[in-house]
């Protein structure tokens, strides 16, 4: 488990960097980026905030645009930027260069089929590999939250909900709430899982807050103007699997955002302070 | 002077939009980003910041990195970033294709030499054409101020401090502050004037604040760890000609910082609340 740093910037009096590792549970090189606030020069161990971003982004996508490192700063919080898929010559990509499958679509799932399943595991990346290694060479505590953005979205939810003992809260921006019902998530679960549709409930939210034994506190952002909003994020349909399940979530629909960064950007300031409170005490 | 809308993104409660339209100065086809803050859809007029990017930037990048919109949202200021240079099939680029020169560099002057002079004339676009446009066709008030990062910090204390008039405040990040005495501007400054070092003085901040008439507030910070530093940019130049002037400006050298957007975004906030304090009253 050795970090390679790559990159280094002052941020907000704490620090954005960049790093290099080989994934023992993605079989490839990988990079992440981890900010590191101020209060960890005093020698203060920081809860960790996972961000993980949407289709076609990178670790670069939320440190670059959505302004977190602010509050981030001021609340004594780390947050890594995982990347979104495996990634290297000899990762498979699909056949069509399309943005939604294989590189940079790993959709935080563990592949079952060929030829993904040697490398797109990144469920167990997200869930086990990365945050043994940030524990293990960084100052940070066992808190951790979750969130992120549409894809990432749907990788908050699905792994917050299945891990209700490894995250204090979880969060999402615009996710892709019901995959089994959207042609993104129909096309991803069939080419990493197979046919089998049961399979596939394992990674849909609206299936897993119906069987949740443990409820977290979930807050969730959605703009009305958001383009893939009816066809591929459905928020009604989480919405109403948690009334079904009685498990509380708050879900806003925010008037006129639409599903780029400069939504995310409005309000990621109370998406943090929503971690701020359960995290630190 | 037809404005064509291409983006529009809510951020903040406003709205970052993006336009194309035919300069008159730059004979061709421009783009340019506005944050329109929520204090107009009351009715307000507003005072506005331009914002001048750096080498190789377009009117995107300092809209999606700098994490400005929430103080402008806040403080009811609109924000204006003009793309770098000219752009379009029929404007010359170096022949080389160098980042500093051309293309995305056009280094805030009116070219006086072949092939540049048709094309190369941003400081008139954005001393004249551009704010004429913006007042024309948003609910602005002629309230301006200037501010920028790298090349575009050197177009904003140049700029200013040859049209005191035009604006009520400066700022800048990272300024090449005595371009006569630096490769970049030595570059620039050949190519677009020529070789007649006299003409050079004209868009050199050190040469015009010696001779400034009048004075305007200016705030500018200036990262330690910049690579740029010594040989590019020289703050210190900018320090000795304020003093010699008896112009009093605050220059801040900032501890760890570097020269990319993570060093812009952790002061925004304090250049925008600067530039409030003189535009809004």
């Amino acid at each position: 488990m050795t970090l390679e740093n790559i990159s280094a910037n002052k941020s907000f009096g704490g620090w954005h960097k960049q790093y290099t590792h080989h994934s023992t549970s993605l079989n490839c090189q990988m990079r992440f980026a981890i900010f590191l606030p101020p209060q960890i020069a005093s020698g203060q161990s920081v809860p960790v905030l996972y961000w993980l971003s949407g289709l076609t982004c990178t670790d670069e996508n939320f440190m670059q645009k959505a302004g977190a490192q602010r509050l981030a700063a001021e609340l004594g919080i780390a947050i890594v930027a995982p990347d979104t898929s495996p990634r290297g010559d000899d990762v498979p990509d699909d056949a069509e260069g399309s943005y939604d499958f294989g590189l940079g679509a790993g959709f935080y799932v563990n592949a079952t089929q060929a030829p993904w399943q040697r490398h797109y595991q990144m469920y167990d990346y997200v869930v086990s590999e990365l945050p043994a290694l940030i524990e293990a060479n960084f100052p940070v505590t066992t808190e951790r939250a979750i969130s992120g953005h549409s894809m990432g979205g749907h990788g908050a939810l699905t792994i917050g909900l299945k891990n209700p003992d490894r995250y204090r809260s979880i969060s999402a921006f615009s996710p892709i709430t019901n995959p089994v019902n959207c042609p993104w998530g129909q096309k991803a679960l069939t080419g990493y899982l197979g046919t089998d549709q049961q399979t596939w409930l394992e990674y849909d939210s609206c299936a897993l807050i119906a069987k949740a034994e443990q409820q977290l506190p979930i807050l969730v952002d959605q703009g009305t103007q958001d383009n893939f909003l009816s066809e591929q994020l459905k928020p009604d349909a989480l919405i109403a699997a948690a009334e079904q399940a009685n498990y509380p979530i708050t879900l806003r629909l925010q008037e006129g955002y639409d599903h780029s960064y400069y939504f995310i950007a409005s309000f990621i300031e109370e998406h943090l302070r929503f971690h701020a409170e359960h995290l630190v005490r």
